[in-house]
């Protein structure tokens, strides 16, 4: 299917400040980027472009004084097969490849190591990715998604114990568990068709049988209409605006719409 | 019953240091202290005895330095009626006594306020003493009583997370439960006939129906055969020896035998 | 010399809930009670009146549900002399009173275990109440006071680290270095004439020559004009209204006048 | 200059587990492996290698079960220009490569977020090299070498307010402090010329100018003779054994020799 993809940013800087924007959907094999453009009014001096985390998708520099308006409008080609996770093996752990390895530890908002008996009593009887089904299932149904309930500082393990968080809350801990049990999963930001309210989207992917899958506790979209933005151990590394400084958001939207 | 309780605390203080016992029985209704003594070799100086946090037992100061050996030895007669809690009910939070209210708040180990969207989902369709014995039998069954799994600095939260803990650590978390669903609840240290390996223990008191009633999620004792040394809001304020400098244990042993 | 103070507090309480307030003036020696009121609309049944922590001042339970109005004034005389606290010589552990022994230890938002090093290295040339203002002075000097800067889940730890908080923040902070020299600290919630913008203040008091003593490290107020409300071991404690429940602010004001 | 490492692990796995080695010397520009051996009794089935993070250095799986003994030898040619790095510049953000940017995020034992403030007010007026010399100085005085006063739970916070630590707390707070500042900073593990106890060492390197540069907070070894096993953004990516599983260990020695 395809997707038309619109951001619409708009940000007051009282100070000259340097901004790291992610927005640019990453060019994969299940999600062909046809055409993109980013324009930005209100950069002081040149846009320069970076490469995501592990080399997917792309990033971009840029200095921002005053008012920043910036948009961004993709169509992506989404071809992502169905493909049912609940047989597929957990990789060994001495077949990693070098890059899925980082993604088994511990981070700042993922502290897998915590969870690990937890994990082994709940889903210690599992094995593959039904494992992992039933780790998504389990947060999708003892959190309550509550926006206002977590903030930038809230970790796995505070949600865990609040029941309750936002899409990049869910993705934290269903990192975390996924970790703990040996498999290495990543956190995604991603647009998505069918969010509501439309809005920047956290996910995570898992490492089963060679491969990243594609996982969403908060069953707030289908993973077929997912279009990934850029990767990273957890919020810190995707957020779609890191700011060297300070700011103050006028307005923000995104849309997604099927062409 | 009558227990006699036999104490004895080796340790060596490298710098002279101010240390603050609390190994004393509570002198209580429901358990009558017949005699005691605790003997001090080691100490500079004389014993000073201070009451324990809301008057209950008492805490003796010592001036270590080099090698102290401390024996406490005490005879008490138990007269707890069994006063089964299941359809006490909940005091109304504005008839509580002022000094129950410090044991509603959250405090250093017990973070309740963290855990009472978790305490509302999973207790509150109970009411009453059900409702906390309901509880203590989730704990109980949860957690992994492992000597070695926590610390000193180990939270409510993180035994929450972990799934493992020892005496304190249940008890930490059962506290925050009943905070979290508006109960008071506070810590006590105590002798414990029956208790294996014999040590100090820690259990909780909550408030129901206008007094403290005994709860214990270990299971690791009866709670007919504790014997109470002084209460708080967490782990810091019952601690048995309080050091004001550092120190080396020698040995350490306690003994509950009933008479 | 003479003091009014008034307060208007007007709540919205979408669902009913407990409330206790503690905005009541204590009757203390150097801060005598001359009158007061406290009238509530909207709350559904009694105010019942509790005793502060320690016995000091006087808090109310209210019933709230949908709008909520209270309004507070008092007058009071305060004779509070000026005492410089430079040479006051600190307590002897083994002197201080069952009372002060609690505000020793560290607390949720003041570990001040942590702190031992630290103030030992910075401070530990010093002795007496010179101690204590030296550390008041080097919170002032190192943090900056900036409204935002921390919330409710901010320790002294955080504020350390980040250099920056409100009263609350400076007041943990002193508290956890007080503690962590041996000198017991209580948080207390306080009115303050002068104090720009007019709002509750949290100063800490320090247990010297057998007296609490006041200490502001903001010096956003001067001591001689500080109405003590209550006391406790950090800010959960001194609140002037915990909800058991959820409410949104309409309006809140503070006004400490000089007659 | 020539250097031989020696290192001798001895550990006993109660139940099979899965091990991941990273003891082996990176080959680098400036320090070139002439040649190395890793051997080792105890492990069930092949010894996989695998790229460390960043493509630096190589990491081993094993299996391991019962008693595990591995001996590592190396041969390593030093030539490590000496580079004063006070003049050096800091890099624009705009300009920094792809795989110097994760090391500017704060990660879970390197909260650099929270000091912002601190390293402003601090190192504010430093310019280039000289103000990351300035912060190794600072850490150097301020913090107390202390083996046991930190353990694997212990953040840069942690240290920076408990003003004590070892080399891997060393690290983490001036990476922190360096990330505060806009300069990418990463972990790594080395052995180390001249250590007392040798044993291995965590320090850490700063992208400035362009390049990667060595710098050592615990003064313990001159950065000369610093051989690099591998990299990553804190403690938990550069750990020279990661254990999926537990294990005891029996003995460990770690020998650097001059030839």
């Amino acid at each position: 299917m395809r997707l038309q993809i619109d951001v619409a940013l708009d940000y007051h800087f009282p100070q000259p400040a340097e901004v790291l924007l992610a927005v640019e959907v990453a060019q994969l094999p299940d999600q062909r980027l046809i055409e993109d453009r980013l324009t930005v009014d209100g950069a002081a001096g040149p846009l320069t472009p970076v490469a995501g985390e592990d080399g997917i998708g792309r990033r971009t520099w840029l200095h921002a004084s005053g008012r920043l308006q910036a948009a961004y409008r993709a169509t992506v080609e989404l071809r992502r097969p169905l493909c049912p996770i609940d047989n597929l093996p957990i990789c060994p752990l001495a077949e990693l490849p070098s890059e899925a390895i980082a993604y088994l530890w511990p981070s700042r908002y993922c502290q897998s190591d915590q969870f690990e008996t937890f994990v082994d009593r709940r889903f210690g009887d599992l094995a593959g990715g039904a494992k992992l089904l039933a780790m998504r299932d389990w947060i999708h149904d003892e959190l309550e998604y509550a926006p206002g309930s977590s903030d930038t500082t809230t970790t796995a393990a505070d949600a865990f114990v609040a029941r309750a968080g936002v899409c990049r809350d869910y993705a934290h801990l269903l990192a975390s568990f996924a970790r703990a049990a040996g498999v290495p999963a990543r956190l995604t930001s991603a647009y998505a068709l069918g969010l509501k309210p439309p809005d920047f989207h956290a996910v995570i992917e898992v490492w089963l049988d060679g491969a990243w899958h594609i996982l969403d506790a908060t069953g707030l979209a289908p993973a077929e209409g997912v279009v990934r933005i850029c990767v990273g151990r957890d919020a810190t590394d995707i957020a779609f605006m890191t700011i060297f400084g300070s700011a103050v958001m006028n307005s923000q939207s995104v849309t997604v719409t099927r062409l």
